[in-house]
């Protein structure tokens, strides 16, 4: 526990920079004649962060009757007046990443803070919001008091998820959320408990604290846990099934054998050499084919939703082509993005198309003219339908990927879609270049996914 | 036409002949004292054979009092009785193949003559028979009077189905027996409104005559023809659905551009060279496998279906074993039987094997339980699923089919099992040997089947 738990020392130092943070925006607003005030949320408002990975979290409220541009103009302009630096950052609305050099803890070293400043609408229910931003708030009220005494449970089951990959709601991980650990904590009463639930669940498994009951769920989501502070919101509405199904397999091996092991993956997962690629190459026989082009300069919120749906409609065409796909992953690593196909060998020369029973007139008579114009062989199969033989346009993966038209006829997102057109290469087995990340990429792509605990 | 048809003095001769040989086998009856009289049917009673492949079937009627085993031994005593050389035969009941010898036609030459002498039951009606033999003078009966004036057509019917090569109900052929091709004459009334109509034909086309209407179909018979003596047979039960489908696309082919060609094919069907046969398989890029064994000792109708049967299962057993069939057949040559495959390469190291979603607990846990206690790696997809990742055992269809117990897990029918099981090759592209007929073989195995005018 003392791993994760942040010591007093640390609770005191980050309390102490919380403070001051809000002290100087409060003071800024009435000196700018501005009707905020700051707030403290998230983890660090609640005591749950993992030790040494606070997030300080401070929202800016504004009253309602501001403008959105109001807002925006008023509040980025009192978050960067209290900062020593900052960025201005963009989630589903601006804000400020600022950090701060001013002297924390007994020592009265200068020490640099980082914190999000948020500037968001202070509205009268979690239902009225104007933004996403401004349900944050309406967390912190909710969990400030229920999660008291929680709080190393909420920690074990953070680093539980870190340790599986599962943990952040971003769309790179598609993983389970702050908020939606600490919610679930809530729920079962313990780390302990929520494995054992959690080693049942099936799909669509619902989860309704405050009994609103009015959630409708369009069957996709494998986990629902309605909002308390939002009747209409699934908190879990960003967990693919895979995290979910992990976190679920992983639950049962835990209650089976627990171990330490559970939350600290042993030795910091190493790179894979290229060396050790080639050998895996061979040793599986497959070759992995791999679209590599310079990745779009857009946040991983927006490049990995696009990704992820360039890479199921690439493997449709491969497909679609005849081709079988083993495995395909995706990912962006180094200033580069790219999408990797393990696929099988070449194909033969012919192609066979097959076509309507013969006793279908007009469409038998328009599938052999059509061929037979081709010069293609027509044939009937033994179940009295037509088929035809003819060459085969792509033998391989990487001939039918180099052909820009045929990529750029696949669903690849926006951005995605203009990186490739700019330019792009298609890279096999030995020709794969380890850039940045690459060898950690790999190491993960050819790890179990599974608890190996049975 | 004259191709076709057989000359005047061809039907003099064959007429002469059979009266002969009938004569004979009264004479040799009365001699016996056996009351059974013997007649002569199919086509050459109808006079609808094709020049110069006259098949003389002389039925020998006994009365149903006899027993089967008196019936075969008197039966077969006459019919030996009469011939110059005979051989001994089997169909569906024991039956001569004779040999005579005879000054036949005007110039008075020794001719040697053969004909099928069966003998068969004169029962009532052909309801009533005992053996499928038995119903064939009622055949004779009823078409003898109706196909006069409809000769003609049904020899250029005939000639056609041949070129096609889907004449004969043999089990080998499953095409249009004569018998058969005089009925749809009938009741299309000529070779051209049978090819109009069937080139509308649907699957399960009925045809009833003599409106009995009573015939049950199980819906896997592609044409009905209810025979006009016995309403619970249909005529075209051996038909395949390829013969049906082929004859359907010809008819219509024929009836866009009419020619002799349909009748003829140019330059009979040469043999393919092993040169030209390699030639096609680097052509096509793909692996032609080949099992092959002796041809077990039954016949035609006996071995084919069983082939047939081998063949599908055998492909069925390559196909789970992940291996992409391009196309399969089968045959028998030379004393030889075959199973012929046409496969894509090669396959990779590692095989995928997938398994139950996580959420079914029990599954899963059995799922990854095996594989991990055979130090499989296990995974779980996008979908939640488990898959397994593991050595292949087979990686070309060479490998997979040179384990005979792979093969004997098959259903192979018990004249090939046998044969299999006392030994086979499995020989791979340059490998296959080009025995007797092999060559005749790949010549129609590379042609079109359908007809090549649109």
């Amino acid at each position: 526990m003392s791993r994760i738990k942040p010591s007093k020392e640390e609770i005191q130092r980050v309390k102490d920079a919380t403070e001051q943070i809000i002290r100087r925006i409060n003071e800024k607003a009435r000196e700018y004649g501005i009707p905020a005030r700051a707030i403290c949320v998230g983890s660090v408002a609640r005591n749950t962060w993992i030790r040494g990975e606070e997030d300080i979290d401070i929202f800016i409220l504004f009253p309602e009757e501001f403008s959105e541009e109001e807002l925006r103009s008023e509040g980025l302009r009192l978050a960067k007046s209290v900062a020593s630096e900052y960025e201005e950052r963009y989630a589903s609305h601006p804000y400020i990443h600022a950090f701060f050099e001013f002297p924390v803890g007994k020592n009265e070293e200068e020490k640099r803070v980082e914190a999000d400043l948020v500037p968001c609408f202070a509205v009268r229910s979690a239902s009225a919001i104007k933004s996403a931003v401004d349900r944050t708030p309406f967390h912190n009220d909710y969990l400030k008091e229920r999660i008291k005494g929680l709080e190393d449970d909420v920690l074990l089951l953070k680093q539980f998820l870190r340790a599986l990959d599962i943990y952040g709601s971003e769309l790179k991980t598609m993983g389970f959320s702050g908020y939606l650990c600490e919610l679930l904590i809530l729920h079962y009463g313990s780390f302990i408990n929520l494995l054992k639930e959690a080693s049942h669940w099936k799909f669509g498994t619902r989860i309704d604290i405050e009994k609103h009951g009015t959630y409708k769920s369009e069957g996709k989501e494998p986990l629902i846990v309605i909002d308390p502070v939002d009747p209409k919101r699934n908190v879990a509405a960003a967990l693919s099934t895979f995290a979910f199904c992990r976190f679920i397999d992983a639950a049962r091996s835990f209650l089976r054998k627990p171990s330490q092991r559970f939350f600290f993956t042993e030795a910091e997962e190493a790179e894979m050499s290229k060396e050790a690629f080639l050998r895996k190459v061979k040793e599986r026989g497959t070759d992995f084919v791999m679209l590599v082009f310079d990745a779009p300069p857009v946040v991983d919120d927006i490049l990995f939703p696009q990704l992820r749906k360039a890479a199921i409609s690439v493997r449709k065409l491969i497909e679609r082509n005849e081709f079988v796909v083993f495995r395909h992953d995706f990912g962006a690593e180094g200033g580069k993005a790219f999408l990797l196909f393990e696929v099988f060998g070449e194909l033969p020369a012919i192609q066979r198309r097959e076509g309507p029973p013969v006793t279908v007139k007009v469409h038998a008579e328009r599938f052999k003219r059509k061929h037979l114009a081709l010069n293609h062989i027509v044939r009937i199969d033994e179940n009295g339908r037509l088929f035809a033989e003819f060459e085969r346009k792509y033998r391989s993966v990487v001939e039918l990927l180099s052909d820009k038209r045929n990529l750029l006829g696949c669903s690849l997102g926006k951005h995605v879609s203009e990186a490739i057109e700019s330019g792009y290469k298609v890279l096999k087995n030995e020709e794969i270049e380890f850039f940045e990340g690459i060898g950690k990429f790999f190491k993960r792509y050819f790890s179990s996914t599974v608890s190996n605990d049975v």
